[in-house]
């Protein structure tokens, strides 16, 4: 190929690459300065969060008063630093009152910091059902330290909290960076108790609307999902209803079972392996492959 | 353990670890100056075709004409810059005229970035499809930052191009990056046409012979693989040969269903979840596990 | 919210978040100055020992003598350096006697080291497997540098060795930093044979009490586990006891089985894709789905 | 010492060392939430400024159009994105208005833009100067790599103009940053015309309210500074008033020559080198050490 | 040049460079074991105690009492982690008994830190003279922020303290860094009174054996050095005695003067520029250069 | 400011700053496409001199012979592969044979490697100079990781090297990185024999021409410089003959001499500080200020 020839390819490819007509299907016109929440900056936040709720594991403190409140004190502030940022720029196609925006985005910070403490206390019921549920666990260090799901509970129980104070776009980016890091994919918007527990944990899926009680533990490869036929006049699937199950306490759902639609799952409840569920089970029972409706 | 048993075994592990002749099968006695890719510099180089893709989005690229043509003509440069070393080092086996590898090597980056504006507009069409397709899905934004069918896709699709341009190893190092950032392990010589979407997307193995056509809709887990069985005379399996399905047009195919062999999936099919495919599907049938053959 | 309002409340959260005694249920009250293993510092050791096995590959040494051999050396005096520390970390709850444990951390650094050319040799064997076991490989070098299942086998064959070397927590760091980048999910308790391989491999899980023969092959999604409703008195899962399958010489287990307890499997079985076996299975049968008993 | 001694010592120095109180003297305490420049973030913007000035040099752009336009352009974004945060923390002490401050930071930074293509100007002038004046040079290359005036001078023109534009504090720090790196000293409010240059440099401070004019050459160890003894009642130094020497054209001043007060060194001027003038010097006049009036 | 005589050059020079043999002279032959101070983590530690000692200035800190209680308490901490490794490195050739090296660094590293709120209070003083005596000085932040003499004695005022608490090496590497930094060189052993400053200050040298007293202020240049002739019989500098000189109180000392030898300069003297002093200078002399006796 | 204000300002300025005729005046035309050494790439090369010059102090190897021989390899590698680049970069205005370029460059970096033991005797006569020198000096560890005369010697014994090989630029850019570190300013192309030492060393300059015998040792500020009103017919200096001082052995020169054009200082000599020397001086000397010619 001549050089002329390489050049004429490359500005070619440029012009088309850089040309905002060319990006008009999937940009927001009518508001050209608008930036996106970042990558780096999020991943940052998580790990924060993760410092600042399990301050002796992912923060290297010690035990003692003080080495605590240096380490959580200097989180908590790099915190509301880098936080509000984010949120303003997940907020800014949807308001032009900049300064509303910047004020919003500080309360939210504060209000999230706020709930840190209840979400430590949950995620503490998590690491007993993991090590409980577990007979290859030796010690709590090794959940907090090894065991996927904590990761994954991690971030979905603080992406949780910003979904419920309205954010957009945050919490799933914050519930993707635990999916890619551990394959386990809880939508912020799900809503799940105490002493929960995932084993091994790669290809779970708990969709948005799902409930989940107390005391529930599943293996690999679980599907809390929609029931997908369920279209709209063009084909689609519908959004914003309830569509995904609700499971009661004390529940177990073995691997690879796919739980569909928005069903509700009673107390203690055994689900067995590769099952795909559909319709209501009472409390009390104890599912099998035999027994279950195929879709 | 006495210091001298200590530094004879040490220089013992040494010795062997480092002797060539230990390494005899796993590398190329006859081409001993030769250096493989490198997966940092492939990482950058997925960066760097994310950013000119879609670069109001992973390159903070303001949208507008300036801000846009100074992003893409940096990233452009960059990967003139150290896509070619890569290409380089992949095809170093095969070839000894070093010169005539070096023009090559800067022909194909030229080629690549001239096919980059089709891989967005084929790109642009995943987005659609997947919002479309997600009633959770909120905006395009969450789509292409959040969803990881897009950054999936966005290697395959330009790994693809280097398959199709000849290029060894550089592929599957790019579509392998997909595969451990999302769990979505698609071959780069698979055909794959537009408006392609996966939900949620981990365990979903795509492989090198397949052939989708437009409109098709993946869920999670499903395998679209070879016939296992078919071994040669020592009891492996026959390398070079189609042998991944084929799919037509307006597809979906529910989680964890495998769909395995040389086979024709009709247009307009609906397969159910956990079903195990192994032979033709004609056009308009809707498969459950019921009506499924098992392998 | 009021300045006020806002100070109170993340003085509240502070406070709480940073006091000792709300981490009661997580630490170790008893030895208030224990570190944890850093899990950078484990995924530098993962990158050396990856580094020193395959040392032209993951280390850009080129296989003449000299370079190899100051490329080997650097790694391991690096090494000899930093796992004593994380040894020493690991260990750090179960002893008083900081002298006997770092004259211990050391020696077990070196009789890892010295293990380095055993495991090398049987990795060799690995991707030998997985080069024939697969149409699409091209060359070796495409298997060791793209293929997960090396990645895998690579930080499971050392955490096993460090696992037998009596070293807590690490062995289970190092395989999940293997499951995040995989989803390959291998207990460094389990004992695996040589040729051993695992296609496209997310969602697999091999469990702590495994033993898995020679020239075996497990396609995605395979979990070979605990036979789950053994419980104890009070509803937990017993710990400690062998409860995983045991696999001979020469098996296939396709897509998504699932065998679960302490089952054997003879040698020469092949088993079919997405089945639930959970009795033994003798030598030379081939199990398909309606062969199978589920749960 | 015992292990609550250390504690208590350690306990004391922080309270002490964190006390706002002990702070008092030197910060202000009535704006309790101002920031101050950070040195990294004026490094980068040197290191920006640099790279506009002298693309092909500083910012690996190649001198074909499209090249130098990428790079400037990515270079004059970011110069508009960090340059602003710095403004606004060099002045936050002495304004309450933060929208008006913002507005301001931002115009102050497009003057800034607007003036470089005539700092370059000046730029290439003293590149031709040092060329012209030192044997040793062998090319432009080596004067703008290599010369530690080019850095200097870099550093200054672009000071002086903040400078003139009423920035506090940012000035300073930039010319700080070239005194640190080459061990001249020049004061950001001097006035210094074209085609300026200094050989070597190490310990050249040129005061800030010298003028110079065109066509001048120092060596080092030159200082061009205040005439010392002159105090106020109260002892200190007078501030605020012309206190530094004029120097005209086609002036010549050898090393370790000290010019102090303000006095005029008429043009066509050579002073010889370990000389101390402090009265007006005519101008074409030839100083040596017996001919110069020692303090 | 062949291949082969380039490989057998390096092979030479490699042998030669890593032969123990050829580093006798200036190694540590009985010692084999030993390491040195790191640079890296003296510049950090340097950082640290800056930090500490202006944390509204170096440390980003806002000056409320618990932003600076959690930036002074993660400081400190981490100084207690890195300073006693660096100060066993220091002492490691000159001990056998690991413990009590161990044991000794971490009480000295305690004593250090007590002593910092001193160092405080003399620095503020020196950011006084500094500010009273530059005409050009606009506020506290400047000096703070921009002036090479307070980086120049925060490092030598931190030196001093580990020279006095009888740490070999580390004081001097630390003058050294802002010896490098600013053209400052201040050796650690020195005695300087409170309200020192230096103006502009690239040039000047202050000896091992210097004493100074309060308010003292010198211009660049400035030389407090030994007397040169001095030497013992084999021609060598007599090493151990005073041989610098001591300044009394209220001193100012022009640009590029020389003080050489144990002479004392009286309270309130002035000395010329360029002058060269090597004898006793009385209490109230204003000196210039026709004054001063020559070498 | 309007925004179309800005706009049109930053425009304008990027056009002027990115259009290639701006720079006619200092970059190559009739190259295009060249580019320049890298002072990042040329700060690796000197860290990795001085690593395989002073291994145990500078790359942390331990003084055994295995030890030093993986560091050493593993520096001569790197510099093997990184030095070439960076030659190939200096020479690319002067030939467009890039082949013979490539070969040539490979050489000299084979070339400077085989000096380098020799560059390392000549190092360590300085080392025990500079100890044998200093009262102050407690040990030869000091002197290595203290004293600038050592790096700057450093700097300039390597880049001397590659002066004499032929490379441009190179050299001087390696030697103003040591101008930069210690205010000692060498040209490469100097001749400098052994046990050379310098004082502090801020401020002293040796010139190009310069020859210095063995054991010789400067003070702070010493110029050895050209005389400065050898003018050409257009009144710039004369470029490319002798023009600075020959200095025999055992030689002294105090602080802020300056010894300038081409006279020999004989061997013996004592030359005051403060001093400017412009004529021979014989052998034996002691030259005070009263004793010395002014310019």
């Amino acid at each position: 190929m001549s050089v002329n020839k390489e050049q004429h390819l490359l500005n070619k490819a440029i012009n088309y690459l850089s040309d905002p007509d060319q990006l008009r299907d999937i940009i927001h016109e009518e508001k050209p300065d608008v930036s996106l929440p970042s990558q780096s900056a999020l991943q940052e936040i998580v790990s924060l969060c993760r410092a600042v709720l399990f301050p002796t594991f992912y923060s290297n403190a010690l035990p003692d008063e003080s080495s605590l409140l240096f380490h959580v004190g200097m989180e908590v502030e790099r915190l509301r630093k880098i936080l509000p940022e984010q949120i303003e720029a997940a907020f800014c196609t949807r308001t032009d009152d900049k300064n509303a925006l910047k004020k919003r985005a500080a309360e939210i910070t504060v209000e999230l910091i706020a709930k840190l403490p209840d979400v430590r206390k949950t995620l503490i019921t998590d690491v007993e059902a993991a090590y409980n549920g577990d007979p290859a666990a030796e010690s709590y260090d090794e959940i907090i330290c090894c065991y996927p799901v904590i990761k994954a509970l991690t971030n979905y129980r603080v992406a949780h909290e910003l979904h419920l104070l309205g954010v957009p776009l945050i919490p799933r980016l914050i519930t993707e960076l635990a999916h890619s890091e551990t394959g386990i994919d809880i939508h912020p918007g799900a809503t799940i108790g105490t002493h929960f527990t995932i084993d091994h944990g790669t290809g779970v899926v708990i969709g948005a609307t799902c409930i989940i009680g107390n005391n529930v533990k599943l293996y690999q490869g679980v599907t809390l999902g929609a029931k997908s036929f369920c279209l709209d006049e063009n084909g689609n699937p519908v959004k914003g209803i309830p569509r995904h199950p609700i499971l009661g306490n004390n529940i177990v759902v073995y691997s690879n079972a796919t739980i569909l639609g928005r069903i509700t799952i009673g107390d203690n409840v055994v689900i067995g392996g590769n099952i795909w569920v559909t319709n209501d089970v009472p409390a009390g029972s104890v599912i099998r492959q035999g027994d279950a409706k195929t879709m």
